[in-house]
């Protein structure tokens, strides 16, 4: 097999140029899912791809749904574990357009930073990322005759648009989809020279809290003292939900926090992270959450409690001195391990009710609970990944974890039981959602090369 | 004297009639000061006031400004104690006139509620006010066939517009305003039967905190844990300033705060005030100030920290997870006594700098600093008005406190040394700045009645 993979790798790289071209082809289809304008553009991705799928020798067929097509992509004859990969075609809107340095539907080689870089919106997000597995599968098939094992190639259209058709159609081909284990290519690298496999997710439960307290706004100078102020009653809430340490005081908030494992302790001590780059950029200096936790624990495996926004009273210029009569609050939880955002909420929400004066009233309303993904790290897939991308980079590939949420792995997990391996080549400067969107040939290159060691490893 | 007294009261009741025709013809002047197409109708009101005064024998005079005019009249005979008379004959706009249940300036007499009422914009505030003042010195001309004592009468047109003139005309007429004692008439009654004379007005400081933390809006997934988020800075810090007793926290706030004397609280105790009447029909039960505190110390004697208004973050309708780049608040302090507003600026200013965690920054805006107007009850003059209220209403007149400011008072004690008695008849519900303003038949009569009375005391 060493020979072969050698043999799939040279073919990577000898075909890199026709590679490139199949890549702006795709890009140039303004496939945003967001404005119906481009729905036509969208459906248009979806069968380029079924195309070229079908030409690779997948049994690869367009699934509409009310509302952008998914592409679904087989092969036939594999045997030995099986894998269910997921891009997405879609694209974010372009706008400001005047802040894009070219057409952002030409994509071209430049060079940006040092680095020669694809530029177009969807080079990262996600096309570019998607095309370094299709690439890998067709340099595969190449040297081998027949596509890398037990593989079903997913792809969506609705990801920059909320997945409002993934959750029926997960449920509809729940057959069709089903794998041992899911590759999402949707992520980024730690930086630009170490590989990373993203092994866990944040969750998210987002509520509003709604104070009220007089029927109406009243004059500070006529009810200032004993009139109830829901924006004094909200401050006094939030201010309530963190410790003195940083610890969020909602009873219960830490049960299924799981301790961070010490091997991941260990791989992270050598990432050779400094707070001063990640925090320094953005204007800040010192790290505001837990006392006693690293900053990559931080975002990574600690969950957190966040004031999303706020509002009551008198915002505008100059001053009113009116008494509200009500406050607003939005309010994040991030989670981790097995916290349960259903419990979360109801202990939330009791607290809040606990603390209220006399004359304060309080709604809620629930902006979206997901418990937090957690990848099983220790099943083969995950070490031969690593090994793989350890190996091309030649840098020790890193396990690290992911502050935000990427829904499609809950929902592979809820819908079809099946857990994922988050492994991506982007990088933080890639631009993905504002002008000027890029992707590092090197990421592009060797994503590709990387997917061939990946697959290679997986169906050894 | 009390012959005469007498007589002068019959003459107004006797009056009354040609008196009402002179308020609605005044009233009939849409000298509307905040918009500028009154301008000239502002002059207009000015100008008839100042024949008014002159037919009645005022030594009068229109003194233009780089606003609306002043109208300032004297007595050229006086002796003993000397009195300045303050009203204002400008009014607030009619909008939204569709809600007005007749010509807000054709003035007439209605039924409202059980009791006669005169409509119209301008009744209660304060063109009625300021000519039961007039009216009452006519009814004396008329029986002494001089004017009472050694008085000027000051009417500004530009109270409803924030007074921009004020402080520049007081300055440059220093001599010919100075008296002993300005009698004010702005204000209102305690209740329908029970005269009051306010003794006290909350002073105010007004500031505006903005934090602010990252040097930009950041994701939660990516940042929240690590960054410093302005929204939970800002909500410590405001939670922080009312202690659990509701006293305000910031250091030196009591200092100069004067304990209620117990003349006025035994006074008080007289009124009959329910909690649930003044809270309830603004949908409260719970006075929620200082917990050691009657309700009427709470808004007339005691000092109050209110938040009037914040924001930070997204507060539209959904949710973003966003850590905001910074919080605003607008905090209000009402003072009495000596408190000194600077030095609590100063203090709240140091306080708030004392509780930033290492990345947050504040800054702040000033929105003014008024210290507490505290009227000399213990001058004869307010024992004298006291008891001529109490005679001519029968029932005892009371000191009351104001809980909002009227800044006319302080600037005369600013800028000409001269302490205030304020003596009014409005009812809470005349609806001042509100579409069909009124003001009691009653309040207008038994003013005019009240202004005899206290002038014959005040020159005895």
């Amino acid at each position: 097999m060493i020979v072969a993979v050698d043999q799939v790798l040279e073919t990577v790289d000898a075909t890199i140029e026709e590679t490139l071209e199949r890549l702006f082809t795709l890009l140039a289809i303004p496939s945003i899912s967001t404005d119906p304008a481009f729905d036509a553009d969208c459906t248009r991705a979806a069968d380029w791809l079924v195309a070229d799928l079908q030409a690779l020798g997948f049994d690869a067929q367009r699934h509409d749904t009310p509302g952008k097509p998914m592409v679904v992509g087989k092969t036939s004859t594999g045997t030995g574990p099986s894998f269910l990969f997921y891009g997405h075609y879609d694209m974010q809107p372009v706008d400001p357009l005047d802040l894009w340095e070219h057409d952002p539907f030409k994509a071209d080689i430049s060079e940006r930073g040092g680095q020669k870089v694809i530029r177009g919106r969807g080079s990262s997000d996600d096309k570019g990322q998607l095309m370094t597995f299709i690439e890998a599968c067709r340099a595969w098939k190449a040297v081998h005759g027949t596509l890398p094992g037990n593989l079903t190639i997913f792809l969506e259209g609705e990801e920059e648009s909320g997945s409002p058709s993934l959750i029926p159609f997960l449920r509809a081909q729940k057959e069709l989809l089903s794998a041992d284990l899911a590759l999402v290519c949707d992520t980024g690298m730690y930086d630009l020279e170490t590989p990373s496999i993203c092994t866990s997710l944040r969750g998210m439960l987002g509520e509003e809290i709604t104070i009220t307290g007089p029927n109406r706004d009243l004059h500070s100078g006529a009810y200032g003292g004993p009139a109830t102020n829901p924006i004094r009653v909200l401050t006094k809430i939030l201010a309530a939900l963190h410790d003195d340490q940083g610890r969020v005081t909602v009873p219960g908030f830490y049960d299924g926090v799981p301790e961070t494992p010490q091997v991941l302790k260990d791989a992270w001590a050598g990432l050779g992270f400094e707070t001063a780059n990640f925090l320094g950029p953005v204007g800040l200096s010192t790290p505001a959450g837990e006392v006693d936790r690293s900053v990559l624990e931080m975002i990574w495996t600690r969950p957190t409690c966040e004031f999303n926004g706020i509002t009551g009273g008198y915002t505008g210029d100059g001053f009113k001195t009116v008494l509200p009569a009500e406050a607003r609050a939005k309010v994040s939880f991030r989670l981790v391990g097995t916290q349960d955002p259903h419990a979360i909420r109801k202990n939330f929400r009791a607290m809040v009710e606990g603390m209220l004066p006399p004359d304060a009233k309080v709604s809620f309303a629930d902006h979206g609970a997901s418990p937090a993904s957690v990848m099983p790290t220790d099943a083969p897939a995950f070490e031969q990944a690593r090994t793989a991308l350890t190996e091309e980079w030649g840098k020790e590939a890193v396990f690290v974890g992911g502050g935000g949420s990427i829904p499609v792995v809950g929902r592979f997990k809820e819908e079809l039981g099946i857990d994922s391996m988050l492994v991506g080549f982007a990088q933080d400067d890639d631009a993905i959602h504002s002008p000027n969107e890029k992707y590092n040939l090197m990421s592009f290159h060797k994503g590709i090369r990387s997917w061939v060691r990946i697959l290679e490893k997986l169906n050894g």
